[in-house]
């Protein structure tokens, strides 16, 4: 049972949203813009790393809903992103968004946790400053997404089909749509 | 040295927000709505667990920003500000905020740490849902600022004085207004 009184049967982080919809709207423009905005990074690759952060924070709701909304975006391919969570050095990902995602696992434990070398491997495989700026900001993002859900002990759904329709979803029409549409608004 | 370049002798926060601002722009209303927003607790009180998650993430700039506008939204009690960073239980604030201030230490650690315990202990105090709600927010918010303040290693000013003007600045004009002013916009 989540620690307040949520609206029923709605999933993950659509529940406080309800609750909070004056604070849903900046919270949701942020996803909107860092993972589906005008970007070197393709949607998938920031929904990787989205998915990344929030499986090390342990957040089942959100590593599951973004793990689907990147598989979506790659044709349906579960097996990378499950490669990614358990050892994304070995998965079948670019040398540079390796190196982002290291940079993303220092941001998930803390931010002074990110070094020089992480920055200057990331550059060597060609990463920009926006590029490194946004990975940071993803990551430092999921660290606030991920502590909302779990903080407030809300509900999440344990059925894999029910991920991928949200999947489908976010990936085609957004963070605000979509949660307005799940809070019922 | 930032880990990216950003304009020169902009300090904390400010210096990606100028180099980003589409994303500024979402993290500054959330901010505002967050710590100065119509609600049941004071922006004093709001802002002393800003200041306090701060300063269990080691950031140095925003837990001296952030402590800055509590310290001038309390007639410039600074004492008060550092006795809640050392040890808030024995500090001079309400029961009530002691709870709410128990649930923010747990969810900078990570969400699942926030237990019945610690939240009933807050209603027993007189917190409401939504007072629980924005302290559990707050303090996610919180984990991601600090993460974007040192997961780019931006600079941070040492001078106490600074940070009374940036203080008196920010409770009186907000984040939005005070961060375009300091990024030049």
């Amino acid at each position: 049972m989540a620690h307040i009184q949520l609206p029923e049967g709605i999933p993950g982080i659509v529940g406080p949203m309800a609750f909070s919809p004056q604070t849903a709207k900046p919270m949701n423009e942020l996803a909107d813009i860092l993972l589906r905005g005008k970007n070197s990074l393709s949607p998938a690759e920031r929904e990787l790393i989205a998915t990344y952060v929030s499986s090390e924070n342990d957040c089942y709701f959100c590593q599951h809903a973004h793990g689907a909304v990147a598989a979506y975006r790659l044709g349906g391919d579960e097996k990378l992103i499950n490669d990614v969570k358990a050892n994304f050095q070995s998965a079948a990902i670019s040398e540079k968004l390796k190196a982002l995602l290291a940079i993303a696992g220092s941001v998930q434990e803390g931010g002074k946790r990110v070094t020089s070398e992480q920055v200057e491997q990331a550059r060597s495989q060609g990463a920009t400053d926006k590029e490194i700026h946004d990975t940071v900001l993803i990551a430092a993002a999921f660290c606030m997404y991920n502590r909302y859900v779990d903080g407030l002990a809300t509900w999440a759904p344990t059925d894999p089909e029910m991920y991928r329709e949200t999947g489908k979803r976010l990936a085609e029409h957004g963070y605000a749509a979509s949660t307005a549409k799940l809070a019922g608004a």
